[in-house]
């Protein structure tokens, strides 16, 4: 989670919302790390999870990440949390939880459906402070 | 939905689940269309809405897709579903409903909480039976 904030805020310095996203082995290696590249791509789902998945599969020539990590630090839109079901995640790891955007424990609640093809585990609020913190700040910075 | 029916009998012949998707501007011109290609890209998260929305906000060079309508032969699943409300489409038609996979009808209803930063008009069951047949022959085919 200390380089996913790093990367959230490395984001945050270019204007875009600060989330920042790694896919991790089951040793804990890291494989791939992006932040939110909405503003700088021009692309609403350019999310920092999005980018992190795609480039681990990338990286690791795999079609799905099976015994792979997300670790994000927010709470995943319903959009990530579903692609992140596509790649067959083993494990989400989030900081702050998104009452707002959030599609895991909010909204759509994506892995609350009898119809989930896959559950990753999640693991829910880790550092969920610093990282609602960063989020809050941003977000009065733009009023 | 014609076009649509005729990208998923593409996707058919290459071996993929048979989905094709449109997006169409307020005037009924076709800007962009994708079949499936999670099997051709190796990427689970290739359905054929993500593709025609990505591809049509770059030929717009449009962030958002305001006043546009994705077509689609199948109920997308919750990440379409969650992009094309990132994408701000103002409609979304589908043929048939996918109580296994789809996020509109089913599982997530992903336009049915009040969270929903943008719920698109859905025109649902357009030509479904055309739809169900051709996907229910190809998975009996890979048995």
């Amino acid at each position: 989670m200390d380089q996913a904030l790093e990367l959230a805020n490395k984001a945050f310095n270019k204007g875009e919302v600060p989330v920042g996203a790694l896919v991790l082995s089951s040793d804990r290696q890291i494989i791939s790390q992006a932040f939110n590249q909405v503003e700088q791509l021009q692309d609403p789902t350019a999310h920092a999870e999005m980018l992190a998945l795609k480039e681990a599969c990338a990286i690791l020539n795999k079609k799905r990440l099976v015994g792979y990590t997300l670790v994000v630090n927010l709470e995943p839109c319903p959009m990530c949390a579903a692609a992140a079901m596509h790649y067959r995640v083993e494990r989400i790891v989030f900081g702050a939880y998104d009452p707002k955007g959030g599609g895991i424990d909010h909204g759509a609640c994506l892995f609350s459906h009898r119809q989930t093809l896959h559950c990753p585990e999640i693991i829910a609020g880790v550092r969920e402070q610093e990282s609602q913190k960063l989020l809050r700040f941003f977000f009065q910075s733009l009023r």
